[in-house]
């Protein structure tokens, strides 16, 4: 927006936390600003994405082409965050064809395309029964990070990172709050 | 699977917690079981329905139906777990017509659908530059409660919850511990 300085204040005011928090965040990590001039934004931008590694792509997969599959290896966002998905996959052979600008992969080619694009982050979207085989295949592979939609608890060696993210508890844990602050209003009236 | 009895170490194995935590979750709600007998399998599980008041179902609306809004309102497990999508809203005309099981409507006859079914939680799927708009509109219609899968900070009321469930953070976060663990390890090459 063509704005080259930016303050402590204005930040925290985006962020919904104290100026002194986004000071000594940036201090952390050498970010050095002034009180009268604040930060330059453009070398503010270039230091946190460094920081955030947003100067590196990372390539990622995503397994099985459900809805939510395939609303996740469309989602715009993903590429203003250096979050390449350079391949989708499905055991469906009709989810093969073209349907679309995504290309969707049998899993006998997982080894290949990971490989080719030395994958190590993968998105896991199959249905419950099939998450585990579909995991050990995607570690024994060589993918270190897991991000699981589905609803098993994943075993995995412990150099395997998993991110577990459940959309029914995310809406679940809303319709609890909202029940609980209706519960407390009811007992004043 | 006919089982009549588990056990607290069983529970905790699946939950990756200690037995004792278990125990100590269960008692503080009043669900009692004994050393040798476990506790019972039909009268826990319903016990614990009523604890997150699965037993009763919330009528819940998806405003923004591109791929996310779109997965989501076709979300099978959220039938599970009493959240029952209603309606979904888009202003898109084309996306009324029913190009699936799902019905969409125009944003015209949000009002008079939150009414119909009593709505109080929606969930926020629409583009960034419409987020705010959609929530105010949503608050003013008596929405207590808004899962926003915008990269938007809401503003609202201090009596209306809002949980941010941003996929981009969710995958960037094992992005990033994964290239950590590589780095860590490479100090020891």
């Amino acid at each position: 927006m063509g704005v080259t300085r930016v303050y402590s204040y204005t930040l925290a005011g985006k962020a919904g936390v104290t100026p002194e928090q986004v000071r000594k965040d940036f201090s952390e990590y050498g970010i050095k600003g002034n009180r009268r001039g604040g930060y330059l934004t453009e070398s503010l931008v270039r230091e946190i994405e460094v920081i955030f590694s947003r100067d590196r792509e990372s390539n990622v997969v995503v397994v099985g082409m459900g809805n939510l599959g395939q609303a996740l290896s469309r989602y715009e966002r993903f590429a203003g965050r250096g979050i390449n998905i350079v391949a989708t996959f499905d055991i469906d052979p009709y989810k093969h064809k073209s349907r679309s600008d995504i290309h969707v992969y049998p899993m006998e080619r997982l080894e290949e395309i990971t490989e080719r694009f030395g994958v190590t982050v993968a998105i896991i979207a199959v249905p419950e029964i099939s998450a585990q085989e579909v995991c050990d295949d995607l570690v024994n592979l060589g993918v270190r990070g897991i991000v699981n939609f589905s609803p098993v608890l994943l075993k995995v060696p412990q150099y395997v990172v998993v991110n577990n993210v459940n959309l029914s508890d995310e809406i679940e844990s809303v319709i609890l709050s909202v029940r609980r602050m209706k519960d407390e209003q009811s007992l004043f009236l």
